[in-house]
């Protein structure tokens, strides 16, 4: 995912056509992500392949209904909601561009909040996206 | 930026409207990203500003044209072009969406290649995009 616009706040991310957030988003016209810490190596792995919901819980983290209605994972780190105001299909996965309409940090950080997240040389000297 | 698709491999990248490069990318239809490595602390900075051609220079930086015609700062460690294949123009700045169709490694990367690109925080404690 990338930002894409200060004003109005935009960003852009790339979800998998044939998953089951793909058509939920482009029903819901909202989503929201989950920004993992540092010690989030489990949940992220966990959402590496196809998750389902279970009462309240999804791939087994609980999560909350942000204020768009889209689920947040309680165990985040900090929440972006956004609004679908463009989608692109031209590849295997959509790039949705959404409008930031709520955040927050859910947990305290130290340091630079880039430093707080989980970034994929985290998961292993041999994990790269795709690979 | 970001990846968007894998078949055809696809990316998203944000460029301000109001920029020279801006107006470049929708008329020629085509673009290039120079990735910086860890030693472009200088060049980073460079662009962060609006940056004019002289002769084989860009903000005093040599380049020279990739396959597809779209400018490749010599320095950089890596190149990707692309064609321009859709364009959201939703926000203050405008998100190309580009077919990646050539690439390049230029100089030699030890350990992992997202190691060895320039960061934000590389360029100081207090450095974020937009702040």
């Amino acid at each position: 995912m990338t930002q894409c616009s200060f004003e109005p706040p935009l960003l852009a991310v790339g979800v998998k056509k044939d998953s089951a957030g793909h058509d939920i988003i482009k029903e819901a016209g909202v989503f929201a992500l989950s920004v993992l810490g540092k010690s989030h190596q489990g949940q992220a792995f966990a959402f590496f392949k196809p998750v389902e919901r279970e009462g309240d819980k999804i791939g087994g983290e609980v999560f909350r209904k942000g204020s768009t209605g889209a689920p947040v994972l309680s165990a985040a780190v900090a929440a972006i909601e956004c609004e679908l105001v463009s989608t692109v299909e031209e590849g295997d996965h959509s790039l949705f561009v959404g409008k930031v309409v709520d955040a927050a940090v859910q947990s305290e950080i130290e340091g630079r909040p880039d430093d707080a997240t989980l970034a994929l040389k985290d998961l292993g000297e041999k994990t790269f996206y795709g690979g």
